[in-house]
C-alpha cells in the first residue's frame, strides 16, 4: 500500500473499479487543459464485452484515456461540454455522439443542478486520498463539484505525478446557490482554502492505482504571424496601460488556451510594463508563462490546470520550491469566476476562428458547423473581463481563407463583449464605435487580399437602412462556398 | 432655498445650468427603466442658438427630456448604451446618430475606464444634495459611477419626487478594479450603505430646481398570449422547484423590462412555489410586483429602477412605510452584478425579438438592422444566472411572422448562455440537447403554421455534414424576405 493512500480503502485494480459503471452512467471525470484525467477505469471499462452508451461530462479538455477509448469501444453516447482529441471530434462531428458546450465557469453548477442528467460515477485523478479527502493532480477542473454531485467516487492514484502539487493548490469549495458566500480571494495567487478535495466517504467504491504521464497538448512553436500579433499587442498594451486608470498599479492577464495563447504567454517578455505588477489569472497554466516567471516579469499566476508539455511539467516540477509560492490552482468555479475577473480588472487575450464586420467571434465551430474544441473559459473571461481583446491570425489555410468575414455563421462571443480585435495587420480598438465605424475598423485589419470583398460587403450592407448595416442576401456568402 | 438642498451650493437657474455643457461635451445623465432622468438642463441646453454635438451616456432608458430635445435640435451625436424614446431609435436607425448598446453590469465601469470618451459632465436628478452627497431620485442606475468618472457635476433636485426615496436606496459604491472588495450583500434586501452617493464638492457646479414627474413607460395590458405564456412558464416552474436543489428552500427571480415582463410578474400569484421563500432580484422593479408584495407571494424586491406607472409609483409612495422594507434600489453595477446573480442563483426571464433553432436568442435589432432599445441588462442576467430562461411570443406582426426563426440575424444572447425558450405553444427545455436535438424541441414551440417551413430548414441543414446542422444558403431566407 503506498503512503499516498490512506488504510483501509477500497483498493482495487481498474477492471474490479469499472464495474462499478453502469451501461448508460453519466459519468464525471477530472482533467482539464489535457492533464489531470483519469487514465485506468475507462480503458478497462471499454475493454469489456457489454454494451455501453456513456455520459461523460468533463471540467475541460482530457486525454485519450477518455474520449478515444470509449468511441473506438462505441460506448460514448453523449459528451459534454469541451473536448479535444481526434476521434471525439469526429464522432461529435458526424453526430454520432451528442455534444453541447457551455460555458467552463458554469459547468460545476450546471453538473450539480441535473443540467446534464443525474451523475452517477465520478472518476478522479488524484495524487493522495484520505478516508474523506483527496487532493487533485495536475489539474483541478471541476473535480470539487463533480465529487459533491456523484452518486459513486473512484479515485485513480497516478505515481506519475509528484505529490508536491499539493504545495500547489488552493481548493475553495462552493456551497450551491442561493447560500454560498462570496469568494474571498483578493489577489491572484492569495491561498484561501488548502489542497484537498472533500467527499463523503460512503461514495468511494474504488481507488485505483496508475503509473502513466499525462498526454497534455502540444502546441507548435510561434510563427511570423503569432510574433506580429505579439507585437500589436503589445503596442496597444503599452499605450492603454498609460491612459487606463485599471491598469495603473497592476495588471491581471489573461490568455486562452491554444498555440498563439502560449506563443502571446511567451512574448510577454517584449511588452514594457513599467514598474507595474504583472500577474496572471486565467485557466491554463502554460509553457509560456514560466519564462515569465523566471524573469520576474510576472509576479505570480493562478489558473486551474498545469497545461505544460511534458518538458514545462518537468521544469516545473523541478523547481517546485520556487514556483509553488507564486503558482496557484484552483477549482475551475474559482479561476474563471465572473466576480474576480471583473474585480481584478483582467485583460483577457482569447483567440477565434472567425470575427465578423459586425465585431462579433465565432471561437468553436468552422464553417459553422464542425466543432473544434468547444467554448471552454472563453467566454467566461472575454464577457466579464474589463478589456476584452479577440486575437487572431488574419487568415487560415495558409492565406486562402479570410478568418475577418462578413458575418460569423456561429456566434460565441457578442458584439457587446470584447472592446479590441488583434491581427497581425493591427489594432481595432472598437470602443465606443457604432456598427458602421466598427465595419471599417475591421476591414483595416483583415488581410489585404480580402479587403476589397469585405469593402463591397460594406458597401452593400450601408447601402440598406438601420442601425446594423446587413446584407441578409450575401452575409454568408463566404460560408456557402466553403460549406458546399 | 428648499430643505432638500444645503446652504451655500450653487443652486441656479436651467439655462445658467446648461452654460457649463460644451458643444463636443461626453454628457453622463442619470436614468434607468425611464425615471430619475434629469429633465430641465437639458431642454436648456437645447434651446440654445450654438450649433453642439454632443455624446451621452445613460444608465439604462431615460425620458424624452434628454433624447428628444437633443435630436430634434440636432446636438446630439453619439449615444450610449440604450434608448427608449422613438425620436432616438429613429436618429440611430436612420444613422444619423451612432450608438452602440454594452451590458448595463459593465457599462458604469467602462464609462470610468474611458471606453465611451472622456467624461466631461454628469447630470443627475436626485431628492437632496449636500455639500459633498447628493440621494437619487426614482431610479439609481450607474449613478455612483457617473459622479465619479465625470469633471463636472450638475444635481437637479426634483420637488415632485418624494423625499422618501431614500428610505429605498442602498447605494453600495465600488472602487475600481483591481482594488475593488466583494459586493458584500448576501440576500435580495439586505442593505449595506446608506442612501447617498458621494462626490467630490469642487465638481458640482450647478444645483437645478425643478417639479416634474417622470414620464414612464407605459406597458400595455396582458393579452392572451402574454397569459398563456405565463401559464407555460408557471408549470415549468412548478415542476422544476421539486428537481432542482437550488430551488428546493427559496426562489429568485428575475425577469426582463417590457410588457411581457410586467405580464409575467403580474402573473406570479398562479403559480404554486408551496412554502418557499420567493424574492425578486432584478434591474427593475414593474408595477406587476406592487400585486406579488401585497399578497405575501413575495417577499421582497431588488432593483436599480422603479420603473412604475404614474399609478404605480402613486400606490409606492402611499404606502412607502410597508414598501421601504422590502424593496431596495440598488446601483446598477451591484443590481445586475455577476457575482450576486450567480450567488443568488437567480432564475432569470427575459425576452427577445427572435430565436433561432439554434437557441440563440436576438434581443435587440429586428431584422438584424433596427435597433430597438439596446442590449441593458439582458445579458447580465441571461448570462450569469443558473437557470436561464427566455420567453417570448412565437409570431410578430399578428401572427404574419414567425419569432422562432432557422438562424437569428443578429445574436445577443448564445445558445451556450441559457437553457429554456417559453412561447405560448410550450416549453423547449434546451438542457444537455445536442444542436439536432435542440432544432426539433424548439420547432414544438413555433407557431404551427411555420413548422412545416421550420422543418424544411431543419431538413436542409442536417442533411449537411457537421456537429451543428447549418445551411448556410437559406438560413437567412426570411430574413431576405423581410430586410428587402
Amino acid at each position: 500500500m503506498s503512503d499516498r493512500i490512506a488504510p483501509d480503502l477500497p483498493v482495487t485494480d481498474a477492471e474490479a473499479a469499472a464495474e462499478v459503471i453502469g451501461a448508460e452512467d453519466t459519468v464525471l471525470v477530472s482533467g482539464f487543459g489535457g492533464v489531470g484525467y483519469p487514465k485506468a477505469t475507462l480503458p478497462a471499462f471499454a475493454a469489456q464485452d457489454e454494451d455501453a452508451a456513456l455520459t461523460v461530462v468533463s471540467g475541460g479538455g482530457v486525454g485519450r484515456e477518455v474520449d478515444d477509448v470509449l468511441i473506438e469501444a462505441d460506448k460514448l453516447a453523449r459528451r459534454y461540454p469541451f473536448q479535444t482529441q481526434e476521434a471525439s471530434r469526429e464522432a461529435i462531428n458526424s453526430r454520432e455522439v451528442a455534444f453541447h458546450d457551455r460555458h467552463i465557469s458554469r459547468v460545476g453548477d450546471e453538473v450539480r443542478l441535473g443540467e446534464f442528467g443525474d451523475p452517477d460515477v465520478a472518476i478522479i485523478e488524484a495524487v493522495s486520498v484520505g478516508e474523506d479527502w483527496l487532493v487533485p493532480s495536475t489539474s483541478i477542473g471541476h473535480t470539487p463539484s463533480f465529487v459533491a454531485a456523484a452518486d459513486q467516487l473512484i479515485v485513480e492514484i497516478n505515481h506519475a505525478q509528484p505529490d508536491e502539487l499539493e504545495r500547489v493548490h488552493d481548493v475553495f469549495q462552493r456551497d450551491l446557490p442561493p447560500g454560498r458566500d462570496p469568494i474571498p480571494v483578493t489577489g491572484a495567487t492569495e491561498r484561501v482554502a488548502d489542497a484537498r478535495v472533500d467527499f463523503d466517504p460512503e461514495k468511494l467504491v474504488a481507488v485505483v492505482e496508475t503509473e502513466q504521464a499525462d498526454d497534455p497538448y502540444e502546441f507548435r512553436d510561434p510563427n511570423e504571424v503569432d510574433l506580429t500579433i505579439a507585437d500589436n499587442l503589445g503596442d496597444f498594451l503599452e499605450n492603454e496601460i498609460e491612459r487606463n486608470p485599471m491598469l495603473a498599479e497592476s495588471v491581471y492577464l489573461q490568455f486562452g488556451v491554444g498555440s498563439l495563447g502560449n506563443a502571446l504567454m511567451g512574448e510577454l517578455s517584449g511588452i514594457d510594463f513599467g514598474n507595474r505588477d504583472v500577474v496572471y489569472f486565467g485557466e491554463v497554466f502554460q509553457d509560456g508563462l514560466l519564462d515569465a516567471l523566471d524573469s520576474g516579469l510576472l509576479s505570480g499566476a493562478s489558473a486551474t490546470s498545469l497545461a505544460l508539455s511534458a518538458e514545462g511539467q518537468e521544469r516545473l516540477f523541478d523547481g517546485i520550491d520556487r514556483y509553488a509560492e507564486d503558482v496557484v490552482l484552483r477549482p475551475a468555479d474559482v479561476s474563471n469566476n465572473a466576480a474576480l475577473i471583473e474585480r481584478f480588472g483582467v485583460v483577457g487575450v482569447n483567440s477565434a476562428v472567425d470575427v465578423d464586420l459586425y465585431g462579433n467571434a465565432n471561437a468553436t465551430h468552422i464553417g459553422g458547423t464542425d466543432v473544434v474544441s468547444g467554448i471552454g473559459g472563453g467566454g467566461d473571461f472575454n464577457r466579464n473581463c474589463r478589456l476584452g481583446i479577440i486575437a487572431l491570425p488574419s487568415t487560415a489555410a495558409g492565406g486562402g481563407i479570410s478568418r475577418i468575414v462578413p458575418q460569423v455563421p456561429h456566434v460565441d462571443h457578442t458584439e457587446h463583449d470584447h472592446s479590441v480585435i488583434v491581427t497581425e495587420h493591427g489594432v481595432a480598438d472598437l470602443r465606443g464605435l457604432s456598427p458602421d465605424e466598427r465595419m471599417d475598423a475591421l476591414i483595416e485589419v483583415a488581410d489585404p487580399a480580402f479587403r476589397e470583398d469585405l469593402r463591397a460587403y460594406r458597401d452593400r450592407a450601408t447601402a440598406k437602412a438601420g442601425h446594423v448595416p446587413f446584407d441578409a442576401g450575401t452575409a454568408f456568402d463566404w460560408q456557402e462556398t466553403g460549406g458546399d
